[in-house]
């Protein structure tokens, strides 16, 4: 271990990698909030704000991993530090994709909305709403090291299961009644089926921070941080 | 940059590196390939043995990850190799996740295997195909640093998704002329979204090597690598 790693700056640096990725994780669960909020209020504007919006999430990521790289080039960090730094980078990924599928949410909204109503919404907003506390959570966990925390996003993921599975049922008996009702509530679907994939998202995060957690429980002691 | 980059050891262990990573890519192909063969030959067995298949990708996943983190601390690569050895970390993830969507798909196969064929699958295997080549051809390009590669890998993703609006648009006719296929359309409409998020995270590694290689023309002189 490098005497580095209790030098000001690179705390600093560390500090400012935790800050950048809260930040990202903020614009990301703004953007899955509006995109909901475009579809239920049949909000154009909204709709095509989020989608610009996504620009400054896609400059997070490259600079996210910009500073990481930096920081592993300067400060050669071991062990705990090495495993945190690696993982931002794969997170930063997941944040940039889940902020990708809040644009494709937006998409449809735009669609949906030149549309009459198929029927109010109530579980998409309510899979919204679970989705958007899974990602602090999963943040969250990651900077604290909290491995019970994490788990609570994974158990999240059963729900919006849940509530994915009760809004395909309704969708289906909708579309049985009527065939006007096939195209639009396959495009509900496909929101649905959105929120679904970011939770899943989410619980990929979560299983990392486990991972990340407890392997370093058997492994600190191992191969890395002996060199 | 250090002596150790001219190693012996160093190189071997990246040759280990590149290696891990077409062992771990060809399984993964050989599972989207069976997915879909399990589909289309109504075989439970192969979606049975593909879904087990799955646990070795999960474990390349863990081992790559790890000999990245040892050749990291052990060597603390510079520059393009540290560029590299981040960006196959981020990759393995995507593999992996590629791995979980063929299971995904098996458990579909599995479910559709015991109601009757609602029509011959046509657009399914044929994505297939073209999803294991981008995937194959995202990998070289990395390995090889090959942008161009990378960037066929991009324009495939026009195909795939032109395929899948056909599909769709087949599958919403089927619907809407009984409602006793609506379910069953439903299934294949999943597996074919399925096939589609594959060709995303195709794109999406395609994309990475894409920076990577035009990323380093202009930062190579950058902040990394001076020290």
């Amino acid at each position: 271990m490098k005497d580095q790693h209790t030098d000001r700056k690179y705390r600093e640096e560390l500090r400012r990698l935790r800050r950048r990725l809260l930040a990202m994780t903020g614009r990301v669960e703004e953007m899955i909030a509006h995109s909901v909020e475009s579809l239920v209020e049949r909000d154009e504007i909204l709709a095509e704000e989020t989608i610009s919006a996504d620009n400054q999430v896609n400059r997070d990521e490259i600079e996210t991993d910009e500073l990481c790289l930096i920081i592993l080039a300067k400060w050669q960090p071991m062990a705990t530090d090495l495993r945190f730094i690696t993982q931002a980078m794969k997170m930063v990924t997941d944040l940039e994709r889940i902020g990708d599928l809040a644009v494709n949410v937006c998409e449809r909204s735009l669609q949906l909305s030149r549309e009459p109503a198929l029927k109010p919404y109530v579980e998409i907003p309510r899979m919204a709403e679970i989705v958007q506390k899974m990602l602090r959570d999963a943040v969250d966990a990651f900077i604290e090291g909290d491995a019970q925390k994490a788990q609570t996003v994974i158990d999240s993921d059963d729900e919006v299961d849940r509530i994915f599975y009760q809004a395909f049922k309704n969708l289906l008996g909708l579309m049985m009644q009527d065939e006007a009702h096939v195209e639009r509530g396959m495009q509900i679907q496909s929101v649905s089926k959105v929120l679904e994939r970011m939770a899943d998202h989410c619980t990929n995060l979560a299983e990392q921070v486990i991972f990340l957690v407890k392997g370093e429980d058997v492994r600190h002691i191992g191969k890395l941080g002996k060199q």
